[in-house]
């Protein structure tokens, strides 16, 4: 098993924001600047063409950490990042732009492409699970929980579906077809947000991943908008949601 | 036009609780017990077969007085609560009985039965808001919500498509039928609440309610469940939905 290395680390506004590799994977960990007492952690992950600090994983860790006192943890996917691009990578990544600039739809392209990213990611978060498990203000008896929209779900399901340690999950805005196996194996609660307009993913697609989840609690969140038009506030409602599931409470509301 | 003549008062844990009438119809009207300033108003809308101080209506009023320091009122619906039953009233509501005794579907009694209330209460809310908006702690000015799930959306969706006072809204779990040319007439922020596997509302029909509301802004809560499993925290989602659009900071969260 590699071992967390940290190579950066600053504080702001009462967040700790340390930079780590772990086996040549790069992440991040968000902690309550104040805090040496131990905390629930949510594993997070970025979307598509994104990377770990980009403002939607940024901006979540914020509402985790001041709002309920959480750790938050985001790795980069593979080809993401500060991570080098194979050359599977780029033929993909041609392909989708290609279909992009004949109008045609994305899923054919991006379906393979993520679901091969969270082949080899998988084992990544869950070594870095591990890894921040190691860190004593973790520890390995607290909850983890796990949020991802769009790659951070193609990503997440599988992950969700093969890790008993994460307990509550948040997830949504990525085409169902690679991932229903997956869905159908997970019990845990989730929260699963959808654009009700979405120009790229077709609603009964959205709603049929959805349907699949075994879980108990599942609440679906759709939205009036396209694509790229999730209302900020879904972060506020997966911040609360994690509150609920990982036992703190929301103490500074947004 | 008849004026709110007040009938019992009590104040607790910083709610003040006041019973009225208008025009013989009784309502109530929860208050910051503290707050002589003005502040928005929620007007609500019980369920079919309950009343307007039902635990459902008097817990959301606590989160919205208690939270937002707003004022929340309810009045009873025709037949409902204090209110008399007529003959049409009764047999309304034996039809229901029979049909959910023959376990034959239950939209084809509730439907009628619940746009008839709707047209005998929509000017009876109007009515109230005429005379609640009177009160110096109220007033003209300020916003107004509307929070209603079954035979309160039944009411509500006509009520807010009439209403232009009235400027987000709270609407869930009714059969669509009687209500799809009122929702296409409501454009105000709505966040609407469906239970996924309700055995009375299909689950088609629930949808498409939801996409006929021409609101820009507008949100699905599907949440895993039978239709009387509606989750708690869904009331707290409505509080912070009012708290954006109705102008205040949530200050205590649930």
């Amino acid at each position: 098993m590699h071992s967390l290395q940290f190579t950066a680390e600053s504080s702001s506004n009462g967040i700790r924001e340390r930079d780590f590799t772990l086996g040549g994977v790069p992440g991040v960990l968000w902690s309550p600047a104040s805090g040496a007492e131990r905390a629930p952690l949510v594993l997070m992950g970025h979307g598509g063409g994104a990377h770990k600090k980009h403002p939607a994983m940024a901006g979540r860790a914020h509402l985790l950490v001041t709002g309920c006192g959480f750790h938050a943890a985001v790795i980069d996917a593979p080809g993401h990042g500060d991570r080098p691009r194979t050359a599977h990578d780029e033929r993909e990544i041609a392909e989708l732009r290609k279909a992009q600039a004949a109008g045609e739809p994305e899923g054919p392209a991006v379906v393979p492409y993520n679901a091969r990213l969270a082949e080899l990611a998988v084992p990544e978060y869950r070594a870095a699970l591990d890894a921040l498990q190691e860190l004593p203000e973790i520890g390995a008896e607290g909850p983890v929980g796990y949020a991802g929209i769009g790659l951070g779900t193609a990503i997440g399901v599988p992950l969700v579906a093969a890790e008993p340690r994460i307990t509550a999950a948040v997830f949504g805005m990525m085409w169902p077809d690679a991932l229903f196996e997956a869905a159908k194996r997970i019990t845990v609660p989730i929260e699963f947000a959808v654009q009700w307009d979405d120009e790229r993913i077709p609603r009964e697609a959205a709603l049929t991943l959805f349907d699949a989840f075994a879980s108990k609690e599942k609440t679906l969140h759709a939205n009036a908008g396209e694509h790229m038009e999730l209302p900020r506030f879904e972060a506020d409602s997966a911040t609360r949601f994690f509150a609920r599931h990982l036992g703190r409470t929301v103490t500074s509301p947004a």
